[in-house]
């Protein structure tokens, strides 16, 4: 029998991707908060958009970054692995820098790089912060064209821009001397971050446009809105919220250009989109940062407001149309990509998302059970099923230096007490005590990994 | 002329409606808090027909009450008129009891009796609490018939019922004795509270059904979430939110109730439906209150989650289908339903409502620029325009038993700063002024009124 298999098995595993298969665009912002959609109950910003997108496709209430700052989210969503085990993620440097040495490990396997192997058009645009060295680029991690910014728009800010947060006030492109890539080389700098948006939007419908006889996987990463706040002309003053509401009013839009794009290509019936963010909202910069809604704390944080995102799937005539309130995670999206596509998931090292397409396809229930929230190297809380134990906090606006140390945890019903309001740790023993299970079983599967975030 | 413009004059003021005359619901909660809705952003309530009728119909992100508790809100929303115009309102009994003696003064137009006059059938179901002595229940004011409970749900609470708070924990109907009453009957009591939400619901979809020849006024008024919260079989342990979230989740499907009924009538495109509720969520009640969502405090409070409500209204084919940022009220009914049922509003006396028909009909700006915010007899607050100037503050949760005084006010963008978590007095003192005025011109136009809830 065994020689009749063989050559089926290769089959398998060398399945390419034709003209036919399902293309991906996944859109991600930066510090977007659960509450600044319309359709997750935003009262001063419109996103006309995004809610259309939420209606015809799924919204999700309770999906999860896997870290509450950027690189380390990044790099999670892009393996679909806890970054703790890539060394993409530490305590003490929390993102890469522009002095950084370290990026993203050539051996990881990307969603570009595993759909690419698997015939696909693969690009990224926009923002990346996984390593601005020619080595740990998109060019190098399995994207075939990447136009964007390599690290945060905040950074490279010169010795004339006003000092601490006032450089933010009245922002001035100059200040952040940021630059602008196509592939490796740089294309300008300091980025216009005014026409940013436009730009990277402009960069998605052109090559949904242009893009033939292969499917495509687009990762479009808005570096907004991030502080420092930049609008076009086109949409200075257009929001009730405000600045920060003008560049999600921006990004909304953009959403729009791509999901229309997608239709005058006749495509949207063969795409699956997905938007996200980062992590939660930047709190410390008050109205220049968003909001968690109903959800506690912001960026930077282990409570939810730092790792839950307003987040929608569409693929019209595909997506079964509703709420779900199933967990998901940004980790998920490789596994899931993998199995819409065909394509070959890594298979030689620990993967932490699962398969959601049960969900989005036949209404099934979410297969993911857990979520460990890593605040740097160190695991500060885990979720299983519907209680959430808090084994350390640091809240993330009143400058808190220390973490507190819960002993036992705080536990919370995340259903019944969304804003993590009301500790009910002494009632329920022995769900900590299963939590701490879920956990130490965690922990036990982590192999140690060269720390990429400390390297200057 | 004058001859032949007089009885033009008499058949505009006399003219009633006919069947094709556009009927109207009016479904009102009690207790409902900003962000207890799943189109309003709740990530563990699951409200699809509401969230359908927000997509079909408008929802309203800036839709206010007139007081932050039950009585003189219910009063604002029959009379379209501030509750301190005909003595709703009290700074010491905040709400009717069971041993008031006043209520809405007979001289008061209701939209029932506006409409009653005009020739609609006119039904109240549900809480009234504008008096339970017969000179004031809903068939003294305008309404053809009456079911429901005269007062909250919480009242003439027996003495076998546990202390305080206490009895809220694991309610029993025996420990209410609510009364129900048809038209002026008590037809029941202890009112059995498991299945008031769908007795409410099934007389709506009767009455709705059974109507002929006449259009017809229906207000639905729940009266729930407000505690001791009761739920039927159905709906029992539904939700993810715990029973506060069952609560919803069967007055989500009492709406799809209503709606199905009217389509299968073949009047749901003649026919007006508005939801929303009496005032915020009552926080000190913890996971028994709603949420507010992204909304400062709560129930009895004049921040904006004590007077925010979220509102959809719904009248396929003829509502522009989107979401309305612009200032509305409960006070804006009356004119509202005036102006599309074409009643003749009351002429002589104050009205404080807005025909709000070219923003639902036509997509225009809306009328309404201004809203005071009463607290008893006391108006602490005054929004113009996105500002709002806080005059008095006082905490609902926090036991907090005298008001705060600010001199100069707090002042907040409610655009910018939905939370109100910035005051920016010091930087606009002309806006100060300004509020100033419209809070004396107001203040100056309210003539004394015997007070109704004082008395007993």
């Amino acid at each position: 029998m065994l020689r009749y298999c063989l050559p089926a098995l290769l089959l398998l595993c060398c399945t390419t991707a034709d003209a036919q298969s399902p293309n991906v665009v996944v859109i991600f912002c930066d510090d977007l908060g659960y509450g600044d959609l319309g359709c997750f109950g935003h009262p001063s910003i419109a996103t006309p958009n995004l809610d259309r997108m939420a209606t015809e496709g799924q919204r999700w209430t309770e999906f999860y970054v896997a870290a509450c700052v950027c690189t380390p989210s990044r790099a999670a969503l892009q393996t679909g692995r806890y970054p703790i085990r890539n060394g993409m993620c530490s305590s003490t440097r929390r993102v890469l820098f522009p002095d950084s040495k370290g990026g993203l490990p050539a051996g990881e396997t990307t969603i570009g790089s595993m759909l690419h192997q698997h015939g696909y058009a693969t690009h990224a645009i926009g923002k990346w912060h996984l390593g601005h060295l020619p080595q740990f680029l998109p060019t190098s991690h399995g994207y075939d064209s990447y136009f964007g910014i390599p690290y945060s728009n905040d950074m490279d800010a010169v010795k004339e821009a006003p000092r601490g947060k006032a450089r933010f006030n009245d922002p001035k492109t100059d200040y952040f001397n940021v630059p602008l890539m196509r592939g490796e080389d740089i294309v300008e700098r300091p980025a216009d971050q005014h026409t940013i948006t436009k730009r990277f939007t402009d960069e998605a419908v052109k090559l949904i446009t242009q893009q033939k006889d292969k499917p495509f996987f687009i990762y479009l990463a808005h570096n907004l809105p991030h502080v420092p706040l930049f609008v076009s002309k086109d949409f200075t003053d257009v929001s009730r919220r405000g600045l920060y509401g003008d560049v999600i009013e921006e990004i909304d839009w953009s959403v729009g250009q791509v999901l229309s794009a997608l239709k005058e290509q006749g495509v949207a019936d063969n795409t699956l989109v997905v938007f996200t963010s980062d992590n939660g909202p930047w709190n410390s910069f008050r109205q220049q940062g968003g909001s968690a809604g109903l959800l506690r704390d912001g960026k930077g944080s282990t409570w939810e407001g730092g790792m839950r995102e307003p987040t929608i799937f569409w693929w019209p005539g595909k997506i079964k149309p509703g709420v779900v309130m199933d967990q998901g995670s940004t980790l998920d999206l490789l596994p899931t990509i993998a199995s819409i596509t065909g394509a070959t998931k890594p298979g030689d090292r620990v993967l932490d998302g699962y398969d959601l397409s049960p969900v989005l396809f036949d209404g099934k229930a979410g297969p993911r059970n857990e979520m460990f929230y890593y605040h740097g190297e160190e695991c500060y809380a885990v979720r299983s099923g519907m209680y959430k134990a808090h084994f350390k906090t640091k809240t993330s606006y009143t400058g808190q230096r220390q973490a507190e140390i819960h002993d036992p945890p705080l536990l919370y019903h995340l259903g019944h007490d969304p804003s993590e309001e009301y500790d009910i740790a002494k009632d329920y023993p022995e769900i900590i005590a299963a939590i701490r299970e879920v956990k130490a079983k965690h922990e036990a599967s982590v192999e140690p990994a060269d720390n990429q975030l400390n390297k200057r």
